[in-house]
């Protein structure tokens, strides 16, 4: 019947992106007005670092820019070079680095910082200058003639100079549209090369961004509209989209949707949606997508919530049993996206939502087969702990799955003792003495703190008899007091094999030691080796 | 000129609210068709709670609904009494609490799942049945015929027993329509007293929802509609409220955006943006929603990222020198919430974009009036840390405000010797000493581990010349291995004023005592009290 070629991936999204391109579905045709060629302006390095508390190192900017360009933006808008010494270096450091995207610099509408951005030697300067009331009368304290003086003076300044000028007018979408047009048309008969009216406290909405940028469509036929939505009312990736289909030719976006307040449009989810949504083209290396967003966040330190989009660590992760079940069978039941557009890879765990099909293909990868009846039972303890609010690990699921099946408690390491001295003026040092399969292990470490010695001083003992490693280390938030529990996950690898457990305590020495024990006792419980069935 | 006036907050909104109803600033009426009454469907702890990691036990689900309900939801949709024992304990638990809100259970199609949902005791069920050919054959390998007659067989039953019944259709945008409009026309026919067709994988847009809604109510004219939506484009806040404004009657939405993989749409910024942008009526308490975030982020254990829309911890927080100076003569230029609508308060933080007269508002809290002079070159300072990558608090500010200004720098504290035991069979134990405006003073406490030794071996050392609280304590998620850094970031307060300081270090210990002494030199630094102009 031809089905099952009906749903291939490739297929659904060309489906969807049919129906939106021309008859949809549902009987009408929707107007999509797309430019033959859609721009990314990445504002990440600018608008991204205006996040507050965020402040990069010249080199890690370089670092970022050099991602955005692999991942193929089209412009990188590397900083606000007036702003501090530091951030002209970076922006310079950006430009020189002969990368392939446009690089930009952010300037206001004065001349000393069109000649910084000229020091830096950007190819673009985004030269932004607000339009509406409420910044006209609070902010600069102008009269709109003296802005539109502003606009004169500026642009002509910047193109006497050589520079690319991308005009943007801000709060455009709270001013009063006849004085943007009359702005933008000032601008435009002075040689600016692209218009971007802002809607910087983002109180657009899909339908008015559509109308609006239809109406800028209208009114300027011969030049590159761009857009700069911000995400306040958590609309601003429709908001940008919906710019697009009105033709607009440009959006300008974050990775992760930094930015000022509640961020800018997040770059990932504007560029999937354009993909596999619409089916437009794009030169964008979405398979990066992943790896840009965890540099970003490691680097200016501002996490991506779990439930976030496209880049959030829970996207592609199930959990519940009619999903986990579905998935099997088919990933696009519950899968929109396949995590390889990404650069990821699913993940299914166990928890209390989770059913039997999802449990036995987490225990078939650590070599155990339980007969129905087990399974049944196994999936019903994971419950009740899940009941109890406890998140479920792969050592949780071995102790559970060999209660059930009669195996005996794999526990080859036991603590015996731990001792850590830590200060200002002493070496932290840990000693430890384990219990090894019934032998007794003594060693002692040194570490960068008390933490860090005392693993070490687990590892070296463990050394003895396996090589595992200490793959991922993670403590989540500490928030409350001192005495406050510290959840500590830990991923440990034992050659192809990988585990993951967990340690809760008040204190993080202990509930780190807890966690690598644990995870530690799954990887030696080898029910593959052992030819367990 | 009466503009003061025109830009009240309140003015601002029903201006903008206007623009949508009747005619636009941008010469067109805009369609919204908005339902007379609009109900909010919690979700939080049935799709939230599916989000992978979570598990909530019965109280902690209760304390949520309970909060729910104060903020005055429409519906609770309270979990899914046949996952587990706990959950039906908990759906129980709630129901019979006797809350303003209508209390739902989950459950599939089939009589086994209503029957739990009747234990419960719950006034209605949420009645799941897949429509996508997708679903049909993978999932749940049943023909079109098959699932009518599912539909038939739960609705009666379930309304034989007296259930409200709110029927979804899973995966309907994925669904052939005319299948749909059979299915929800068959439920109607027994009874359904609301149908809702669902965007499982979030692969609507606000165009596509605004036209799926408009068919929906076509057809069913005498019936509560609703839209689920998730948000794995990132759309699924504007898709509910396209649904919305095609005369949908009812959204189903999570606090924080919980859910499977991306999530759902976010229940506070459907609101907002309901309220605030579009102008309609909704008894939803706004005041409470940050409340409820945090109550949420913190009894799931998923964090909300500071960029997110309307609850993130920089919704209402500034940085950048343009902001803030703005934000300073008039909120509404770069804030289109005000943060009293939310339940928060705003932040002002210096930093690497700030500009003079945020730092100076920042000292004035602190007692310090530096000259224009002073004030220039802090700012310089200041930039000059953040261009190093430095994320600057109340402790940085100070210093460099001292030596600026030529005041001796505030350091009546000095750690002199710290010296921490702990382990497994050994009670944590510190001792410090300190010289205290050049007097040493020792102490020793205990703890639950290092880290709240040693801090309360600090506080009993301090105690004795200055009753200082540490109010937050806050330690950023560690990735990476057991040497990485560790941030600890923490607010003291002492009678009225509070002090920001961080520490970071490899070694958590020694970054816990390093922010607090430093927090605890800026409250010993009196500029108030020592009248100093």
């Amino acid at each position: 019947m031809g089905f099952i070629k009906l749903w291939r991936p490739k297929a659904l999204y060309l489906n969807l992106s049919r129906q939106t391109r021309g008859k949809q579905k549902w009987g009408i045709t929707l107007l999509n007005a797309f430019p033959k060629k859609i721009r990314i302006f990445d504002t990440t390095l600018r608008d991204g670092e205006q996040t507050p508390g965020v402040s990069l190192t010249p080199d890690n900017k370089l670092r970022i820019a050099k991602s955005l360009d692999k991942l193929r933006v089209d412009v990188i808008e590397a900083g606000f070079p007036a702003v501090s010494e530091g951030e002209m270096e970076a922006v310079k450091l950006i430009a020189k680095e002969g990368l392939k995207a446009e690089i930009c610099s952010f300037v206001r509408g004065t001349k000393s910082d069109i000649d910084v951005a000229l020091k830096c030697d950007t190819q673009s300067v985004h030269l932004v200058i607000p339009t509406s009331d409420l910044h006209l009368q609070y902010k600069l304290k102008k009269t709109r003639e003296e802005i539109l003086k502003l606009v004169e003076e500026s642009v002509q300044y910047a193109k006497d100079h050589g520079l690319v000028v991308e005009l943007s007018a801000e709060d455009a979408t709270r001013s009063e549209f006849n004085f943007v047009k009359e702005f933008f048309a000032k601008g435009i008969s002075l040689g600016a090369d692209r218009i971007c009216p802002c809607d910087t406290v983002g109180v657009l909405t899909p339908e008015k961004s559509y109308k609006f940028f239809s109406d800028m469509r209208k009114t300027f036929k011969d030049i590159i509209i761009s857009a700069h939505c911000h995400d306040d009312f958590g609309m601003g990736v429709a908001n940008s989209i919906a710019a697009l289909r009105a033709g607009a030719h440009q959006v300008h976006a974050t990775i992760n949707g930094l930015g000022e307040r509640a961020g800018n449009a997040a770059l990932e989810e504007i560029v999937a949606a354009l993909k596999l949504i619409y089916g437009v083209k794009l030169p964008i290396k979405t398979e990066l997508l992943y790896r840009t967003s965890t540099l970003v966040a490691r680097l200016t330190g501002v996490p991506v919530q779990p439930n976030k989009a496209i880049v959030g660590e829970n996207a592609f992760t199930h959990e519940s049993g009619i999903h986990t079940h579905a998935i099997l069978s088919h990933p696009l039941t519950y899968e929109p996206i396949s995590p390889e557009f990404v650069g990821v890879t699913r993940r299914l765990v166990a928890g209390k939502h989770a059913g039997s099909h999802g449990i036995r293909a987490s225990l078939e990868k650590i070599g155990l087969h339980p007969t129905d009846e087990q399974l049944k039972e196994i999936s019903m303890r994971v419950k009740t702990l899940g009941d109890k609010g406890k998140k479920i690990t792969d050592a949780d699921l071995l102790a559970v799955a060999e209660a059930v099946m009669g195996l005996p408690q794999t526990s080859p390491i036991k603590l015996e003792e731990l001792t850590v001295v830590t200060g200002d003026r002493v070496t932290s040092t840990a000693s430890v003495r384990l219990k090894l399969n019934n032998k007794v292990v003594s060693e002692a470490a040194t570490g960068l703190g008390p933490v860090d010695a005392a693993i070490n001083a687990v590892r070296k003992a463990i050394l003895v008899v396996e090589p595992i490693n200490l793959e991922q280390y993670h403590v989540k938030a500490i928030t409350g007091g001192t005495d406050a529990m510290v959840e500590v996950i830990v991923r440990l690898r034992r050659g192809d094999r990988t585990a993951t457990a967990m340690g809760v305590r008040e204190d993080i020495v202990m509930a780190s030691v807890e966690a690598v024990l644990s995870g530690m006792n799954v990887l030696m419980a080898d029910y593959h080796k052992r030819g367990h069935k």
